[in-house]
């Protein structure tokens, strides 16, 4: 018998490659943090002595989710302005907030309270846009969950930097100094094209060129951002980038609402990815993104929550639902974004998207082991006629019990290994008073 | 001081009435099922002793939740056949799995299970569409779940009866039946305008007017049902329904995705109520319904989940926060449907829907005590800046704790107190055994 350190046997795996598949009574082997097979549960025992067999009677094995846009530190902004258009809400509640608030110090404890809700709901990989990129890496590491840290460019100071040259200088510095942690990867998150001008523009592409990191952008999120770049640039932003070479596999578009057939078909020609977040783009009424139509052309459509502030949470089991039930209406088809291409939505195309679909997104041998096993043991899974359906439309993230990245327990039982989450609470209560009480001013 | 049964204490209350109210710190007094007060903890404390003083640190106390329209038995076919759309969904799954299997057993074992998952969501009313709606009253009335069950009527014969004589007189039988039963009311629950013809319409009206019960019918929800109403009777189904004379009060109009604004207004003035299920009308690809254009004109506008076939899953708390976030995508308005109007739509609008807005929907003195008990206190929740926003965009059914109906707990804890959850699981498992094997012959 081969020894391994840890055994998973669950009543289900779903390993998303092949799509759709789902294997009964079967067992995930791993070892040293990867996947070493995944195979009958009753040849698994055969096979291997495990330090760490685990069997997970009436629940499913699926791969860890990849949330592929978030602001994790944001957070701690939880429901503090809802039901307000895109800008307003930007302009007058979230920059202020933001001015008022962010610092080291926020980014880290809005973070760790991110890593913790995210773990607990299943996502172990996390693609991240915000102020302070070395505090999120630093708490996703020590937390033990993976994530790609944005680089973040804008044209305007803010509390990380004065000016394009010093984001991208310390941006590069960043990425230099999570050059060997295993978990963190880097990519440049210049803002938007209403954010960012041409100089900066053309300098992240030749950087991220010579890094070899993704470049992550908020693109044709509105109807007011197409209007402004036609009057500012006479060009739509995905023409801009285009013009300055963004326009390659490295870009990871996030929303992508407003397009055009031509715009989709560019975008397929050039293996750039979209990441879909429904939630926030009905919450901001900001419109419906062609999923469909994305998906049809061939483009790499990834799934992300968007910041807590606009969401307002960060549960991808919820938004791969929302994703599915609004891709058919959108289209008009009840089989548009069928329940397996939701799924993959929700795990391999957002490794995809990060360029780390050799590492992560299925249950395959030599992949990571980044695993979540769903209960569906309760009332509301049943009966169980068909496991894949259930965890598309109709299971919760309390229903996740256990969670692995890189074979390392993060959650068992529900419960948060690598982080504590009574001292969570009691801080995300403190920046709530110092919030509050800083708004009745 | 004033002896009571019960008295609740909690972080929060939101009484509904008046809409967007929040209070900090308060209690519900309630004695032999009634809401007595709403007022200060602290006054509660010193007013009232109460047999059961319970507690509820971290908890918001919200109205039952009120679920407009479903099929509660259908819950045993949940994700038997999904990304289908409605025609044939219906005509090759639904219909013919309903014909192998429905039966009195059927209905009792699926709307017990049913009746679990909606009081474990925090579900304490449910307007129900389905055959054998004296099981499905006695079920509700056995665990004490308050319910609103279907008369039903279609032209065609099924299990249940075989013309429309006999469809009315044993709806009326199943009337007479539950006329004592605190719990438990009736409806006449014509299936739809597609299944129904002009005379056991006009007869429906009669009875209705002389049992005074509502009138709850599918109406509106696919173009192919308004192109078939134009070519079978010249007139689209609400003209139809008004020449018939069931435009008034009584109507509870499910779905009415396809409507003109002369017929908003004619809906208003009738004051008929519209039942939102927009995560089937999603699933489904049947189109969005103008919720906000709805509510503008002044219609009661209530929410349901629909049957678990379509669905798939009957949590309230969910379609809730789909309803508020989907109505600003569809009105291109981040202030349509704010959440306090999305909570209103949850609770007091059904109970205006049912006629039982004297009786339920919101916590205010006089009213039965069907009250929900929500924790959030837990990472998901935090920080809490706005307990009405984290229920409407953050929050999971499993947050819910306690639920009273009429005053009797019937959830404790997340653990039901009037059902076996383990008898449950074990019959619908047996059921998805006899219908699967079936299935592969």
């Amino acid at each position: 018998m081969e020894h391994i350190d840890t055994l998973l046997s669950a009543s289900w795996v779903i390993p998303v490659e092949p799509p759709g598949q789902l294997l009964a009574e079967h067992s995930v082997a791993v070892h040293q943090g990867r996947i070493l097979a995944v195979l009958p549960s009753a040849e698994g025992r055969a096979r291997y002595r495990a330090d760490n067999d685990i069997s997970l009677a009436g629940q499913v094995l699926i791969p860890g989710l990849v949330n592929a846009h978030t602001h994790a530190a944001m957070t701690l902004f939880r429901g503090m302005a809802d039901d307000l258009p895109l800008e307003e809400w930007l302009a007058d509640h979230i920059w202020p907030a933001e001015q008022r608030w962010v610092n080291d110090a926020l980014v880290r404890d809005g973070t760790r309270l991110a890593c913790a809700e995210m773990m607990r709901g299943g996502v172990t990989c996390f693609n991240d846009m915000y102020f302070y990129p070395d505090e999120v890496g630093k708490v996703a590491s020590e937390c033990g969950m993976r994530a790609t840290i944005g680089l973040i460019v804008v044209d305007f100071p803010t509390v990380w930097a004065r000016d394009a040259d010093e984001y991208l200088a310390k941006g590069t510095e960043v990425h230099d100094r999570f050059r060997d942690d295993p978990l963190i990867r880097t990519a440049f998150t210049p803002h938007a094209p209403y954010t960012v001008s041409d100089r900066p523009f053309a300098r992240v592409r030749t950087l991220a060129d010579e890094l070899d990191i993704p470049v992550h952008i908020h693109l044709h999120e509105t109807d007011g951002e197409l209007t402004d770049s036609l009057r500012d640039y006479r060009e739509r932003p995905m023409a801009r980038l285009d013009r300055l070479g963004l326009l390659s596999q490295r870009l990871i578009a996030v929303h992508m609402i407003h397009i055009e057939d031509a715009e989709i078909a560019r975008f397929a020609q050039c293996g750039a990815s979209v990441v879909h977040c429904p939630e926030s783009n009905l919450k901001l009424a900001n419109g419906f993104c062609p999923v469909h139509r994305l998906l049809q052309a061939g483009v790499n459509v990834a799934l992300g929550t968007d910041g807590a502030a606009s969401n307002n949470d960060l549960d991808l089991l919820g938004e791969m639902r929302t994703a599915a039930l609004l891709a058919k209406a959108v289209a008009g088809d009840a089989a548009a974004l069928p329940a397996a291409a939701a799924l993959e939505m929700a795990t391999l195309n957002g490794a995809r998207a990060l360029g780390l679909e050799d590492e992560i997104g299925s249950l395959v041998p030599g992949k990571s082991a980044d695993v979540v096993a769903i209960d569906l043991g309760g009332i509301e899974s049943q009966p169980v006629h068909d496991p894949l359906s259930l965890i598309v439309y109709a299971t919760g993230r309390h229903q996740v019990t256990n969670v692995w990245i890189a074979g390392r327990p993060v959650v068992n039982d529900g419960t948060l290994l690598t982080l504590d989450a009574g001292a969570l609470i009691a801080n995300a209560e403190q920046w709530r008073q110092r919030i509050s009480s800083d708004e009745r001013n």
